[in-house]
């Protein structure tokens, strides 16, 4: 960690200073500019809140050196972290899954329906909304305890391990058969879902907020991991930008950013990014190219009639053009590792 | 609602789209261009949800005229709504009031010295937080239900009312004596929390989200008027942009263009805005001149030990000072009302 | 064009109104509804200024139904543009070229060195700046004259075509043998600029602004295109966000976007939209799976010695291990044209 | 200026770095800790490209200390610089000005007009846009020559000083009798524009490009007074951000901001920053009170007929009103120095 003090720093104060950073564990190393004060801290920093650093009146600005994340850090785990479902399906460390299914869950014809379709077109997880964040009150909200129902039925039904989003903590009980639970991108940082989320022996899908940093991504799973529950597999689905002709800016560079800095599988949702069934399949091509541990696609069986998210949603037949084009790129998507090049060891 | 047709619709899908409208209670007017067709449609569309529409095969897009609140907008209730406190304060209406605190409660003689020196310099409310989001699970969180005790404690000390925030619906129980719940920006669209806060019989201060439009601050008020409580208060607290000088970019214009959208009070965030103490006080003169109905401001007895957020914590006599000084332009700010210029009206 | 008036407006002011409509060659139909007046513009209306319309009293809003964009629009040219260089290259219309070469020519041996690396790895332009915009008027700007002649020299000694930026169209002599002449992205509304290159015989790369739409951008390729050179390379570069990591967001949604609203080619640079050597190649295996047609790749002999921008250049090396995965993953890239998958026809 | 090398850096390489710093003039400071190694460079770094650095192999990662920009730096110079005109009217140091006059200037009998109501209204100086930039190719482009001719003719009429814009250097023969050029904000990094007006012999007002920091923005003021002009006027104008119901999002931290970085006037364009003229009062009196230096208003004498932006457009009885209620905020505003609460001395 290296502080910078101001200029009108006096002798004594920079003894204080360095008094207070022994107390704490860390080494204070001074050189002294000509217009500034430098102290580089040797030690280990990570317990140390910057903002109390920052909030000194002698400090002029710090900088940390060390990402304040560590157990979803790359750095002290090299190995990618590989996450076993019930039925066997393993997500990250090179292997690659694709997540489809409805926005919403309608009924349990219609959710059966896709799912055997997804499945056949290569789907291995199957989606599907019962609790709706929706901007509106007026908006239809999910369909709650009886959707889940459904979705248990379409799991039964084709074997596929299910993924659906959680809103509010209070809700888990319902959530006891669900393989995967995801939280959304307004949920990121909800800290007290985040933590109770901790608590539970299921693997979380963490999406990045429309305007969260990808170090704010990390520590969030970060708030998963410290509170127990190491599964966590990161979403990227695009940010909140000035350009109005998609939905949300799709940010790809955080698939080679996320692996440099994490050991965790990362996932790109381009259906939510774009909002437009016509971008989908070229943003689903591109995230596999760029070396995503796999996709969450939006299908439904007619589009035109979704009670949400229609616009964006593929119909099966789509679906099944998509995932054939996203087979045939992944043998030669970027693989990481390679210093300076796959992003990874850089 | 305007609704633009693709150019190859035909006869037979825009006579049965007429009827889909006129099920809902609509009628469709229906205008022929060049390359399109314009179908107005006439009647209450307040339920309608526009992605509905947008999802039909013949639809090319669609354009809403209505705003899709209705409880929180001043098309439909003309007069300042009014929020008063148990203690007799009453806030909007051309009142302006300043709340004023610590970021966090950090021991009962802190809140309490706190709380007597802000109502020194004029402060109305007192804020303080016992419930802390922060990005790092590894950072201070607050000291939750006795920092409460200290909080109420303050109350008592000084009758000043308290505004706290909320991050969790379960922990209403120790809001109980609380006079005005804070929902902070990372919350905004924790749906299920609005939805419970509808349901509580307190004013709810709601803050808008780092990459939240004002149009969907105002929906998200929309949850809790929907829920049953009418009483909210909007404060803009700055949002995400590309500029790292400060921390946020408070978007002043939000104060012409909420009063002008709705009836429910403003209030401005200087302090969490910018993250910068210095930069606090012009920013809340100019909050102030642009007719803010009052602020929020971080006040810390010793900001250079605070637990957090201590760099942007102004000291009590700076704040007496940046008190003298909004008490001086009050009088000369915005008032709204005039047609076409001071922004209601228009 | 839809216009919606305000409520207040009353029958003479719709008939003043429709007379000036009227005038412009434009039938307006009325639909009068409960709150909102609807019209409906019906005639050709790329000549209207939507800000005139926006400015009237009587006006709410307006939407804009077909684009304001004309030559560059798909809608009026289904077929891909070509653009032929001298040498034969053809860009646009299925064909795929990478473009190499280091940030700045720094000295005959270099760029001449670079040129022959980049060509044996299978690029088949180079770039190279002669005229750089830096933000500093301190940093190295460029060998300008001199460095247009290393430029030239290293053409002659490859036949690879080249592609340089232009600042000013004052330096336009200087470019006469240059085969592509680039815009920056600081200079894609330095509208006079356009106006000059729309009257050279020479193709244009135009990269898109930090801060511009995809409509924008199209906009000033329609400045070129109006001032009669129709020959225009889109290049997506990078916008601004928030997000800090990378230099620049790369928008891949902007390859399949521009690939719908228009017949020009699209280019992609992941090299200065990460600014990260380590994350090029995996956004060019990224760029070409959605289906651009074409990279722009900063090759830097030494990087780690470049006069700008050596932290984001490959070595050749790298560059020739790009190049075999891009060509391996070319062959499965999105192609466009299928209504509502590949983006063109939705 | 502080560099992080990379944790495997040898002995060796960390000498010979030393040794190149020694040849700029630089004494480095090495700090080794446990992952990284922090060296302190010490001396004169203005003139360092930091890129050079960054592009090093063993370097991670680089922080400047001092600021990049020495001319317009406040620490290299404390007093406010005061930039008189012509006619004696002083810019800066405590003085206010408001700059009015229509977008575009139309005709000689509408600049004449709006010039002699904006003067008996307030306004000292007379702007009118004769080189337009506008988006598209298609719209109003301005009258040019025409033009300047009228804008003359109402500087005589009046007195008041002119501000008009500049696109090409090619121009500047009809700028002879302009009294301060105005920089837009396509413009601001338009470089070699920016080096031609170093050599001007006049005031240059320099507005903030919509997507660029306020260091750019500084850095750019640099690269006019590194040519030899320093008398730069700054002017913040909106940013680009997600939020679309005001066309920009006025940034107005930016003015204590810049008053704390540099001693440049700075000052605020409320009407294109909101792009609606119901919110240029709010932002007007918002800007005066965070203490700008001034204000550019646009106000035509019959908004609903401008040939551009008049749904920005005050009417000269609107901007009356306004300058009222300005003058009455103005002895009020926020005045910078007092050490942590200007925002001038922090």
């Amino acid at each position: 960690m290296v502080v910078i003090l101001k200029k009108d720093t006096n002798k004594e104060q920079l003894h204080q200073f360095s008094e207070e950073m022994g107390a704490l564990g860390l080494e204070a190393h001074v050189i002294v500019g000509q217009a500034h004060t430098i102290v580089g801290l040797v030690g280990d920093t990570s317990h140390i809140e910057i903002d109390r650093l920052r909030d000194m009146d002698i400090v002029e600005s710090v900088q940390r050196i060390q990402e304040p994340f560590k157990k979803a850090n790359r750095r002290f785990r090299e190995e990618d972290t590989v996450i076993t479902l019930d039925n066997g399906t393993k997500i990250g460390g090179g292997n690659f899954h694709v997540i489809a299914g409805p926005c919403s869950v309608e009924s349990e014809e219609q959710i059966v329906g896709v799912a055997q379709a997804v499945k056949a077109a290569g789907a291995t997880l199957l989606r599907g909304g019962v609790f709706k964040p929706r901007t509106s009150p007026y908006a239809f909200q999910g369909l709650h305890a009886k959707g889940m129902r459904y979705l248990l039925a379409a799991k039964e039904a084709t074997g596929l391990p299910i993924v659906t989003e959680i809103m509010d903590a209070a809700h888990l009980p319902l959530f006891e058969e669900v393989d995967v639970i995801q939280v959304g991108a307004r949920n990121m940082q909800n800290f007290e879902l985040l933590k109770h989320l901790g608590q539970v022996n299921k693997p979380i899908l963490l999406k990045r907020g429309l305007a969260n940093t990808l170090q704010e991504l990390l520590m969030s799973a970060e708030y998963i991991m410290a509170s127990g529950n190491e599964r966590v597999i990161l979403c990227e689905r695009g940010i909140r930008t000035f350009e109005t002709y998609t939905r949300n800016t799709l940010d790809l560079s955080a698939v080679p950013v996320l692996k440099r800095l994490s050991h965790l599988p990362v996932i790109v949702d381009p259906s939510h990014a774009t909002g437009d069934a016509g971008l989908v399949r070229p943003m689903a091509l591109a995230a596999t190219a760029a070396g995503a541990d796999g996709l969450i696609i939006e299908v439904h069986n007619d589009p035109a009639h979704a009670l949400c998210d229609g616009s964006q949603s593929l119909t099966p037949d789509a679906f099944g053009r998509l995932m054939a084009m996203v087979s045939a790129i992944r043998p030669y998507a970027e693989k990481y590792g390679a210093p300076g090049e796959g992003g990874t060891a850089q």
